[in-house]
């Protein structure tokens, strides 16, 4: 994608943990869904695409760092932008906001997923598919 | 509320688990989001009203009718209609459809949720604030 | 089963929202935790159980009372009883104690869930498994 | 600590996805739950703790990665290893095994979180507690 692609989202109740702000691995879920919502955007189905029946597209490595803590009703703009690594590999970087942030630019967290193309029943590395192709060079 | 508030949600890989289905917990999660955007649209903060500082209003009842099941990627429209049990209680009663199926109207699921106001100290019940009353009588 | 079968559990940090408290869907959630701990116990394999290649028993019904709080840290015992309800359903009752309250026997919250066997290809009952009315019966 | 603390955990229902294994966030909510389970182990009152009243310990960074996918019903041990970082701040190395490989040790995962004690008034990071600096030093 030569430009980011960017969602919305409303931090809910069942994000957060007792610290009253977002649990931490609940900060890459958020992300996985601006990912689906990417997908989704390009017109890949997502039914079939994550019930992985031929290939699968596992995640291998997720990392996030926080700079500041979300709360039960911010509302939130996730940006990211996939990279092809190899022909069975791409990793996504995303950057978080909240909205009323988005023009000075100060991240909330950034958080990077790398994701390796497998065949589901050898478990072995095989091609990206087409329409990912597609989906990280639009 | 004199006609129900409606909330569209895409299913997301999160909510589903290995029978690739939503996973039966999270079905009354979605229900919960679409409260908090029902709250949130009647101009109330959702950020002081989950953290509960004085009072909070803790579910003691949830139910769950599932009709059919929920795939990753599916687009649903959840209703939701608030009656007041008591001035210190009030139910929710949720309907979850398919996008298309809307017309016909026939659900996915159906849920009720119970709700008690109590002051957070004594943790006794309390009456609903003026802010809740309106929300439910809208 | 004649006798109930006991699960020990310490709530999470995981299980907690911004309330302090556990979010009330997670409630089912360690039921369902408890129903995965006696079907193991009872010999029967979980990772096939649940993929559901042929058969699944998903869960058509479940309701949740509460009547304490649970925090971080709290350990509790959740027992559970199944009872068959047909050829092809099953229901599951539960309730939870905190740990230190077993003697006197108030509980934290009670639980029922409902089960319908069904053939994954066509999606329409059929009769519960040897394995799953011996757990039953046991 | 000298030597790593080990945490024992099944895989539940709830950890999986669509794709039938552990959901890639969940993966670091089975090393936080091993990590409750050391400051339990080490006399830490995990209620008290993780509500934050005065001083709370975010994490500011996880990564993890993959080997390995984990379903539903594997038995699995998590070891941890936590590193004083400065007066402020820790970091915990993780690494998840199956329950029958931990002689050979190939490890399904390996993961680090790296946590801040802040002054929950102002937000500004202060000198982690004795009960932390015993907990990690042990």
């Amino acid at each position: 994608m030569n430009k980011s692609f960017v969602y919305d989202r409303t931090i809910r109740f069942q994000d957060t943990d007792a610290a009253r702000v977002v649990y931490f691995a609940n900060g890459l879920s958020l992300c996985h869904e601006a990912y689906e919502a990417s997908l989704a955007a390009s017109g890949i189905d997502l039914k079939s695409f994550f019930r992985g029946e031929a290939i699968a597209v596992p995640i291998i490595h997720a990392s996030i760092d926080f700079f500041k803590p979300m709360f039960c009703g911010d509302r939130i703009t996730i940006s990211l932008k996939p990279t092809l690594l190899s022909p069975e590999s791409f990793q996504i970087e995303y950057e978080l906001f909240f909205d009323q942030d988005e023009v000075e630019k100060k991240a909330i967290a950034k958080a990077i997923t790398k994701h390796t193309c497998i065949d589901i029943n050898t478990r072995k590395r095989c091609n990206l598919s087409q329409e990912l192709l597609k989906w990280i060079e639009h």
